[in-house]
């Protein structure tokens, strides 16, 4: 087929900055030409997103109903302005995307104030929870209506099935709904080795913001009510917050191309069993410190500064943390073992300089 | 390419409720092939976006910027945003997509207040816009900062090159920038048959939402700013309105496929050719009445209630008007002339019952 | 008592501006004076707002609840933001106070779509409401959930309870709830001349706005929830809307010394007398038209605009639409037989130049 | 002078909990009777908001300008949208008032992020605001725009004047802006002993939230700016913000008697004396260990659980937190010293049973 654009990419380069760096599953894209040619219902009317709603019910249940979405922050807004009430605030960790890397767009765009809370690890206990969970009858406190929770987190670490069950038994009993940003929920799963319904409603989650984009979608993520008692009037929700796609279809049917059967979980195994091989790799390197388990597809590391600038002039990756030396390696589902191998045979010429 | 997704459609099945409803053209779904592989910068430092910049420049001037979007309702919340202060308000017609279509957004995501004026035909003029432009110094009223014009209009009417520029000197004379909603802008530029800049750049637009989706593209639309001195940290608007997507190569790699050589206008020209035979189908038949002049791919009708709801199960439209038996029926890039022809047919043989 | 404060005007000067520019009724600041002293609890704990409570429950009803608040667009903001939900919008006319005098505080600070109508007299009818009532299940629209009225109305028409009955089922039975902004509720009353209840909670309003700075007070409003079953969280409301005094007690004691008795009343029909004695007056010099029905404190009328001019330099008072020479002149609870009497003969002198 | 309410409350009774539950200064009472009477301009065009300025160029220089507000919530608001884009952040200490005690209204009402600062007495260093000042390019991170900073602070700790400074500088070099929330601003003033000024405007603060009613007032605080340069549009700010008062002569009048001559500061001087008085008598109290040095009106200490409780029973105060056994006193303008000995000799009393 011809086109008008044109290349302007190698498309063998690859890094380690991060999942969305890489372009989409090749699959995705047939199924983007499935979905086309024809007139089809705008704004999610259409067949491809009423067959949607049948791949979620078998992932997370017949109750579920998903709401598909442009982006993660998108989703992540719509999905806490629908837990909360005007005066409604939000628990989180610190290190949070929500409150972190959305720009301000939960205070600014949903109202929502965030009541954060360090932890060690991008995880949060009942315990860490209950440094913000009090004062509902406060009205000089915004009031903690929500948990928000990452997994997998981004320091690349996962909840177990049963932290994420004391976490949403813990917010329940006090009245709070919990909600799960999936972003990167298939390499959480992938990790777990577990269906995703194991540590989402079967454990009591809400609503959850699932993630396409990362896994292999050229963008889409869908906010996925688990729970139909904690929401009202989502469609509502949605188009005013500015995520409703007219021609759905498009991203109805990439969601359904990963989670049809496996692409989603092929890509997820992949993108962390390169992490696994990564960080065997870096373990073997003096003096590069692995800073939080490697759970997923992320390797966080410390290492001398000098060394990272010279080894970025190789390869895309980011400082997390620039004062410390922290820096994030992200494998991605087209990440390749000799991408590893590369990398790492860099990273040992870089520190033996 | 092998895909767990399956079709769900007919593709051959196609109407006259919107041009959404469309699907993409096949040239940019191949652009979307081109731009995959390999790893590019996410949240638009990619090349494609890059490119983007000097495509737009070839149409709207060399200090033109784009800051590609998800949808329409999100380019011009940003926009209007980045044209308004805190105090701000929009003036535009009644009419408008942002005051009839788009959920409040503007309101509730954007603080906006929009101060409406009714139009015979979706159109402003200096003198409807005297009628909210005053009172700039009383904080008693939100401040008129903005005009807003759609073109073409949401009633398929299209402003002349004059039109605009009169309304731009008015707006700029008292201190108010003008945004010009260009979801269907390239059959505006068909309609008139002249470059976008004729009516954007050239006669005093400051920000532009470029529209993709209706042109054939999967989804994306562009925030483009004409007049760079009207606008400050617009990637920052973008951002916290939930409008940056991570993989932006593949919204600015469509955009691209339109926009670098003429698939734009040969979309918008076939959709507004097949609005000119279903107009003059329609004025042959007796007892249905065009509402407004059709400039570009819409057609607006008056017709018995009895007959349209008949026409409606054989073919997708919606009413306009109920109560007044007004119907919209709109043209797409793939309409064909068997479906115009088909769909007089059938209209004669309703009007006969 | 002394006080390094000085006397900056003078009393004795009063115009036809206003019933905000009136002072304070003595009585008021007599009542300021008997609640200072010894310590109270902030925030609304106090036992003068308790008190309020009952003094509320003995114009309103026994289920009625006053929330005290600063000033009328504090109390309409709060109030209309309880009625809705994120996603809500509300009907209104027009010339309503927040739609054209509230520096669009109910869209920026509550993000709330106002659905506005225009109307001949300032009041709304079911027919009238019925042009913005639809589409509640469409999410390219706001949902309307609210009717907003004026009690009386920005143009000095008073409502029947009848007609308010009317705007109450029409409301109810479509979903929506009603507003009622009582910041000249007195005046209504005394017009009427019927308890308040005659035309709120009797009638169906579900949330009033309770004015008492135009009535006499030196400022101090009152959110009062006619239905307890439509709101929730009120004081959260209140005070995430910057509308929560602390040393509350100074707010309702105001309310309590008009309200106890019978000085709301008093005020509100000295204020109504003055202006059907300056409309009377008005009606018979030649050339000037009075606008709409004179039922509570405020006349409108329409004469040359040199005439207004000129009259201005004699006596405050404010254009309403100045191209078309219309004029507002509002009486006070401390409007004097003598005042209104002079500016009859200004005005007759000034239209005999 | 009569009036139709009544005196609900013992004026002898006074606590500690706050100096919110005092109420006002007689000499603030007295005030407003002389503004009253007549017609003033409403909405801030009052002679009393006029000579309100002049009292301000006094204690803050003549460039300063004052805007009366109801509330210090309402205050904070206001000036921190003044100091910000829609996309600014604002850096504070956790303990904040802004960030704890005004029911999220930054968030819901400014839609502005707050980047917080755990600090051990209140107090922000540029160090602490090294913590979250960076990432002004970064999309994904919502600008620092504004230090916001409280003197005296929450925990009754005070800056010196060079400790201002040093923020300020830091602040400026990098573009932000400073607020002073001065709730409590003539506490520290006293403290310090030094005019307002020389620990504001002097050095460096751009605009102060000027808090007059724990001063003394019935109600009635001001965003005074001290940098005209660093705001816009302030009048239609604090509009939209529900911080306009219709009759502002009554809040103008009340700053005037507490700024006029010294009454602010000797209110504060007698308060910050009896938290000595206080503090003094409790170090002589085995047991009970004061938590911050006593800089201004407020002592934190620590003492038994149980003994708080049975002293709560005796006069008014709270716990600050509860858990740790942590309470707050605080002294008004209006405490007696008999009130300290009183509360002395209770404490005594309840740590021997």
């Amino acid at each position: 087929m011809r086109t008008d654009a044109r290349r302007h990419h190698d498309p063998q380069v690859r890094g380690f900055a991060s999942d969305n760096y890489a372009g989409a599953h090749p699959e995705v894209l047939a199924a983007l030409a499935l979905a086309n040619g024809g007139h089809q219902v705008a704004y999610g009317e259409d067949d491809y997103t009423g067959h949607l709603q049948r791949v979620m019910h078998s992932h997370f249940g017949a109750t579920a109903e998903a709401f598909p979405v442009f982006n993660g922050t998108g989703a992540n807004v719509v999905a806490l302005q629908a837990l909360t009430d005007r005066w409604g605030a939000v628990i989180c960790a610190e290190s949070a995307h929500i409150n972190v890397d959305e720009g301000g767009a939960p205070e600014r765009m949903g109202g929502l104030k965030l009541l954060t809370v360090p932890t060690p690890d991008g995880k949060l206990t009942p315990e860490l929870i209950d440094r913000q969970a009090y004062g509902w009858d406060d009205e000089h406190r915004a009031m903690p209506q929500v948990v928000s929770i990452t997994q997998n987190t981004e320091l690349g670490t996962v909840y177990t099935p049963d932290e994420i069950r004391a976490i949403c038994d813990h917010a329940h009993e006090r009245g709070m709904k919990v909600h799960l940003d999936g972003a990167r929920i298939a390499n959480a799963a992938a990790s777990l080795d577990v269906p995703m319904r194991t540590f989402t409603n079967t454990v009591g989650v809400d609503v959850l913001s699932f993630g396409g984009t990362k896994n292999g979608a050229i963008f889409g993520e869908a906010v996925v009510v688990l729970n139909p008692d904690a929401v009202r009037a989502m469609k509502h929700l949605r188009k005013l917050s500015m995520q409703l796609a007219s021609k759905m279809r498009f991203v109805s049917v990439q969601l359904e191309a990963l989670l049809a059967r496996d692409l989603w979980l092929r890509n997820a195994r992949h993108a962390n069993a390169m992490a696994q091989r990564l960080a065997e790799g870096v373990r073997a390197i003096d003096g590069v410190e692995i800073l939080y388990p490697v759970q997923a597809n992320a390797v966080f590391a410390r290492l001398p500064h000098a060394v990272s600038e010279r080894l970025q002039k190789r390869f895309r990756f980011y400082f997390w943390d620039e004062a410390a030396g922290d820096v994030r390696w992200m494998c991605a589902f087209d990440t390749g073992e000799d991408d590893v191998d590369a990398f790492l045979q860099a990273l040992k010429e870089e520190m033996a300089r």
